[in-house]
């Protein structure tokens, strides 16, 4: 079992918070240390053992790298780049570096201009896991479990580090999936990205309307399940949409066109082909349910 | 409360079904006599005791008529107006017709154009209530408990009728709300009638992508509810679509306008057009979810 005398999280959030959760109580990390923006989200931390010191960015956390085992970055993906840049002269000579952002490429190449010589340490990751809460008062420990966490690395990545990684996310109960960063991006953008700033789209578009109060008491399950996503952080999202960008646009694209198709079948009153639209999605949605899950969705 | 010593229900999938056993567990009706196209599903309706006796289309059903307290057309709306055609001449002076469609405008012209002089008794609604599955065998009887049933009594509607249904309807947990038809399908099409579109759009769009399998094995549970309603019976979707279409078509446009200023906003990598867009939409679905539930969303 993996085993770490010191972690250092910087951004003890839902992601990172439940990581420490994990690692702390499965007893494969000795200490934590949290590192953050903001006083009150550290407190909470502290107050919950999520972690056993916590500092904020205006503090001296930088000292708290070069004996640390691991250092989890699990901020939004905009924040990564400087974050590397003040952390590269500080990494102990063991210190391994992995993140859990959304977007992959963007990550590794910010990590690839500013850790110098302390890149073939890093192994960039992405947790697909999640709840549309945040800060660590979201956080709990079983967030990962039966989840997957894909990880990128590089042609440099030291396997070493690449299996430090691997074993702490596998301690937490999730299965690991080797990717390219590309390929990583290209599938979140189709998967979690466009459904992401479809739902916020929704619902800027709902509360746009002149009757949105009325629309909003009307409506059931089916509109709060479909937009779940935007009570998501709005920083993490811009950051994450602006980090894909080229991904996401040919996937909305795509996705305006689909629609714009559906519509010429409701002018025509195509019912048949309608039909057919909406039974092959039913039919790949059902067959996609039952593979994830033996078809125990509730 | 309300008695009823004969219903019956046309179409006895989650929501006919749902009402027969709300009813008829409550005891406020006697009997429930089930009618519909397949036997397979009334037979499992009769072997769950949702109803006590049950005639598919083909049989003599119009016989169960007459002597009805209370009838609900709970069929996907297509099938309604042959329906109302069948039922009409067979109406006794006393049954009350209502039905469950998701769609008011159609479904009162056909009521209109073929209920003859029963038109009086006859109570459009639609129960705002439901799951992604169908038939007899996903009924429940709480299916509308604290859920809202919306009435659209034309100006000829008996009163009596009109409380009655309400009645049967509060007997099942239900509150009721009244609404002009062309109000309920412009507020329905936007709360429930525009996302289940998008929702089998987007299963669509990846179901038809060359790495689909890969996408469908990396999502997770934000797209797994935010395509929840792609899993929703594809007749009755087609039908409520094509019902609804001006709306809905109005809806589509006004979405595909969203998400080309999106698109624009991505162009340009402007963060914090982005970012006030998505927070719009987070602080109004959060103040949304507040109001319905008390804020014990999990």
């Amino acid at each position: 079992m993996v085993r770490l005398d010191k972690l250092v999280v910087i951004g003890v959030g839902l992601i990172g918070g439940s990581f420490a959760l994990a690692l702390k109580r499965s007893g494969a990390a000795e200490i934590a240390v949290g590192i953050g923006r903001g006083r009150s989200n550290l407190d909470a931390a502290l107050k919950r053992g999520v972690v056993d010191r916590a500092f904020t960015l205006q503090e001296r956390w930088t000292t708290e790298l070069h004996d640390a085992d691991l250092v989890l970055l699990a901020t939004p993906v905009g924040q990564m780049p400087a974050l590397f840049t003040a952390m590269a002269p500080h990494l102990g000579p063991r210190t391994v570096v992995t993140d859990a952002g959304s977007t992959k490429q963007d990550v590794v190449a910010a990590a690839r201009a500013r850790l110098g010589s302390a890149l073939p340490r890093f192994v960039p990751g992405h947790p697909v896991a999640g709840t549309e809460h945040s800060g660590v008062a979201a956080a709990f420990d079983a967030l990962c479990r039966d989840k997957q966490v894909v990880l990128t690395p590089l042609p440099e990545t030291d396997a070493a580090a690449l299996a430090r990684v691997a074993e702490c996310w596998k301690s937490c109960g999730a299965s690991i999936r080797q990717l390219d960063p590309a390929r990583h991006d290209a599938i979140l953008s189709a998967v979690s990205h466009l459904p992401h700033a479809l739902a916020f789209a929704l619902i800027a578009e709902l509360g746009a309307r002149a009757d949105a109060d009325e629309c909003f008491d009307l409506a059931g399950t089916g509109l709060r399940d479909f937009t779940r996503l935007a009570s998501s952080h709005p920083d993490m999202w811009r950051d994450i949409c602006l980090a894909n960008r080229d991904a996401l646009r040919r996937d909305l694209a795509a996705y305006r066109d689909r629609l714009r198709a559906i519509d010429a079948l409701l002018e025509a009153r195509d019912g048949d082909a309608l039909l057919a639209l909406f039974a092959r999605a039913h039919t790949a949605r059902e067959a996609w349910i039952e593979r994830q899950s033996g078809g125990d969705e509730v």
